[in-house]
């Protein structure tokens, strides 16, 4: 690819595959793009092996900071423009692989956050659907100071019977449909806690969110990083060569 | 990645990036893993801006050889084991590719008609739903001489009006209903010539082929090739670490 004519996209994903194939889709999708030829270039490094973000930050696993340098300093050295980490938990380390690279690495949390607000206008507390490490790193919280929003969380038990639980069965693959429910139960939780929205804020709730979103507005943080993307990198273009065709 | 330890798969894409996303999903799924961390460590290049294949062969645009050898050897330098192209088009140059690189790419032609020949015991004609440009090539009809099967392709008129109709429009994006009633169509004119099975030998129909794989039992390239990828590089291992966790 010619990198100086054409920002690229870096995808550093695989945390896990199922919700890194999940973010390529959608910033196709919310590409808004007449032929393949207009689409954002990506070079994407997906190792699932990167150990257990979760666990590392509980103190029960290996620091997953090695292989995720080892990755962005890859997509750095092929010319990306900025990468995208389709994992909230992941977050806890962006600063330090912005650092190791000198490439803007995109703010998802942000991104997640800016979305919900814009999802509900007046918007002042808003529930966080995460993974134990994500709510351990303090990271909505922080950010959401930033924006004058009160972040809430589910309670503990809730945490352990329905969220962790849903998340662990995505990520084994199977039936989607338990999973579904126990995201709304917990979104029910949020609700009750006075939650005005809710962000799903682990690339794996999305792909179980659908009745959770009949409970309150519900932002999804992947579709949040997808359009941040877009609007950091992707330019209309004329049209190239012959137009649109086939294959 | 440590790539002497762990196969890794190449993935050539953005062929179009739709259908790229949809492979890599298709193989997470396939990949029979218990965990983020069992799954395939995948690179990806996908340049949407590599010329249109079925433009190349229609003697009507430029070549693609340039740009899909600089995507390859890039995956070669980067050490992966094999190489995924999931675009039926541009198999007509996976020859090219392997020479240039040393690097096997798999045939997701032969995989497709392997596929339908298992899908439909006792096959002899299966049809083939492709753009322009793989008709040309003949790619379908030798890889079937070879497996002794008769391969059968639409009318040319069914051919422009449906077939290349409905791929344009999945790749424009937009209401998939007319695209998919168009492959289905295009799906009743290889039954009436005999066919006993469909190959969705484009990565874009198998977007926008519900109805018609009511008409005849259909095969989808895509599928295929995942399958084949995993066959290729995937045996299961040890749990790692502490077990599937969570983010």
């Amino acid at each position: 690819m010619r990198h100086a004519a054409r920002p690229t996209l870096g995808i550093l994903g695989g945390m896990g595959p199922l919700a890194t194939a999940d973010f390529y889709r959608r910033l196709v999708q919310r590409t808004p793009a007449g032929s393949d030829q207009a689409h954002l270039p990506v070079l994407m490094w997906a190792d699932p092996a990167v150990p257990d973000r979760t666990a590392a930050l509980l103190g029960e696993g290996p620091s997953p900071v090695p292989a995720l340098v080892e990755g962005a300093r890859w997509l750095q050295r092929a010319g990306v423009s900025c990468i995208a980490v389709p994992c909230n938990t992941a977050h806890a380390y962006v600063e330090q692989l912005s650092r190791a690279t000198g490439v803007e690495v995109l703010d998802m949390i942000r991104a997640a956050l800016e979305a919900a607000a814009r999802r509900a206008p007046g918007l002042e507390r808003v529930g966080v659907l995460a993974t134990r490490g994500t709510r351990l790193t303090g990271l909505y919280e922080r950010a959401g100071a930033g924006l004058g929003l009160a972040v809430v969380q589910v309670p503990d038990p809730v945490q352990k019977e329905y969220v962790d639980a849903a998340i662990r069965a995505v990520k084994r693959g199977g039936d989607p449909a338990g999973p579904e429910q126990w995201i709304a139960e917990a979104a029910g939780t949020l609700k009750e806690q006075g939650a005005q929205a809710v962000v799903a804020a682990c690339t794996e709730i999305p792909l179980i969110s659908g009745a959770a979103s009949r409970v309150l507005p519900l932002v999804d943080s992947t579709d949040a990083l997808a359009e941040a993307a877009v609007a950091r990198l992707w330019k209309p273009t004329a049209p190239v060569r012959t137009g649109v065709r086939s294959g």
